[in-house]
């Protein structure tokens, strides 16, 4: 876990990735070396802040999102959302302009319906701030901000290591509503012909996805992925010990919708652990969930 | 009629396209040695459950969509909407999961704020349900659930009869906003060079636009298709001789707004007959107003 | 100013952006001569309404859109906005149908929630209305409908004369959340390896970013441009000696959001003068703003 407690603390909100790309990219220089195969690593300009690694002979691609939700400061320590954060009064924010360091709190005026912060000073138009994690690790349980989705960037890492054919793709603003995965669509069908996309992304517990009763498979939620691709991914699922539960939602979204009105013909299917306390500072998740996204994601890649 | 009825029967909601292209792909095995034209017929993987039929040197495409509204079952009986059906308490739906066949009925809990089925199991997860069809026919009119969109389908169907020069596309996902034709434009653009296209879908009966006066040629609706475009297919129906109607809303949308937004410089117009009981299992459209959007395309597909 | 002048009278709504182009293509062969450089024109049917001038070694484009809000009549003069004009009671609007030249007024009946204009006939259906343009120009400011975008346009034609390296890309059915901006991120992509763009519209006054301080860059609005490339604009405009603010807001888009979400990695920055009175017949620029926003141009163009 000490991976992931690193990935949770990296400031990479959604437009401003850069730190959790270069981070991605050492990680992947001092450790692909112990990986069972050599992937060829796609990034810098064409890519933006997005990576891809191809390995082997590609049939799938794995996606999962290096941004995060945050807020950015407005005028006179005004914040606007980036994404759909929690607003909680006096929760810990982290940023950093051109006069130093920020740490502060969050102040919400629900009469002016004004969101602001209570630094002391004025900070820069424009000043990206992330929640201020606190990793925490329990038998069961992780909790941290940002577990959506650097533990789906984790696992993406954890598959790495023996992935034989298959497509790692990681991308950028996903919390704010896409903006690479088109192109990221566009290049892995051109040059690897890829049509089988997984999302390796967080997912939400609810009523009937409950904490601990394995990797959430989404049939749906406001996108609606191909059935049959589905079907075939829920066969391998039921033929395994894996455990996993499916979710059907009418809400909520994921690269997976972007990848569906792309030009490309490409089906999708998010399949990730559920966590609750969503977007918040205290996100957390079931540590058998994430063993099952693991072995599910191997599991798939394989047969897929 | 009896081929529009049996459209009408197939269950393909939006996703889940596949009975409706089989029945499509087998039809026109079966029918095609009567057309006019012998056309290529492109399908499979590279172009998921949608269907492009290439007949001569096209300069204009058609594009019906094959899928419908309808519900997933989520949780305990639960029912999330696919696109936008009707809410109507006792409307019977049909389906089929892992343990067989399923009729039931919606029951609207309007205080709770939920939609549920009646069924007396609980209903697999992701099942999708569909209105139960019952095709009723009178002198002037036919009713059924979605004739929007198997008259579209239908009316593409009839074009090939005769058509010389054109493409057919039939499409997924347009009941919840797209998914297939922005790689559909992609192909039409760059295989054929083709520029214009026109939707076989059908519209509203509104205080603008009755039943019985002929098909509706949409000038705009929460789309706005290039002004130029549209002149020029107005000119031809004022020319001809068959009943027509403008059309002009702020909201609704189809295929043309995919195709409006892709990255392809191709101009749309939405053509199609009117219908009452819109997305109920009540859907009516008038037999003339069928016939003269039948006329309309032949005509356009010619003179275009 | 006569120039801007000229194009604020031209009607051009989403859709119907016709006569400007011609407009535009018309003043460019009269005055490309006394350019600097003369440059690529693109046009016609691959290129709907739009037109791409391309000078030299082009590293950026500039993305200036031709269209306006407007009405669109529907039935028994009812109105229909195209984009978000304001509703002002009693507000000029022309326009010209089968039977001649419009000149009506809004009349809106809170009541009954409908938009409708007084003509002594009922208008064709689809005939599209702007608001009548009354140009205004005192020391410091200009006054007009449409100064959005006709400013951006006029930026644009400024910038052509002197420009070496570039592409300026003048854009249609920007005001109605885009349809040409996807096609022509793909040409400039890929026929000139272009991977940066500035979009030269015109944005609003507001509590922090007033008139007369210079022009404006934004740091986001609804979408986020990737911070990486906007600290590099920030920084040349830091060095040099033009007034310029910096903006951040949570609403509001451009043909930036559009090329976002485009299958083509290009970056992009708004950059605009302010305007007060919003989308209405009354729009007002400061004049010190405008000038700031050519030299801000000439500069980036260069540095970029």
């Amino acid at each position: 876990m000490d991976l992931l407690k690193k990935l949770c603390r990296i400031e990479a909100p959604s437009g401003n990735e850069g730190a959790m790309t270069e981070f991605i990219l050492n990680y992947i220089k001092n450790e692909k070396k112990r990986w069972g195969k050599q992937p060829l690593v796609y990034s810098g300009d064409s890519f933006q802040d997005c990576i891809v690694l191809a390995f082997g002979k590609p049939r799938t691609a794995v996606f999962a999102h290096i941004d995060s939700i945050g807020f950015t400061v407005r005028y006179k320590n005004e914040l606007i959302k980036i994404g759909g954060p929690q607003l909680i009064n006096g929760c810990l924010l982290v940023g950093e302009d051109s006069k130093g360091k920020i740490e502060t709190k969050i102040l919400l005026d629900k009469k002016k319906n004004t969101i602001k912060c209570d630094f002391k000073r004025e900070i820069d138009r424009g000043t990206m701030l992330t929640f201020k994690p606190e990793f925490r690790e329990s038998k069961n349980y992780v909790q941290c901000c940002y577990l959506d989705n650097r533990l789906g960037v984790w696992n993406a890492l954890q598959l790495a290591k023996t992935l034989k054919n298959g497509l790692i793709v990681f991308s950028c603003w996903e919390e704010t509503g896409g903006g690479s995965v088109a192109y990221l669509a566009k290049f892995i069908y051109e040059k690897y012909k890829v049509k089988q996309a997984l999302i390796s992304d967080i997912t939400w517990v609810t009523d009937g996805v409950p904490h601990g009763k394995g990797v959430a498979i989404s049939l749906r939620d406001s996108g609606l992925p191909r059935r049959s691709y589905i079907n075939r991914i829920v066969k391998i699922a039921q033929k395994s010990k894996i455990p996993f539960q499916l979710e059907v939602e009418g809400t909520g979204g994921s690269d997976g919708n972007v990848i569906h009105r792309s030009p490309y013909p490409i089906d999708w299917c998010f399949i990730g652990a559920p966590e609750s306390h969503v977007h918040s500072p205290d996100e957390k998740v079931h540590k058998k969930d994430i063993e099952a996204m693991v072995d599910m994601y191997k599991l798939l890649l394989k047969e897929l």
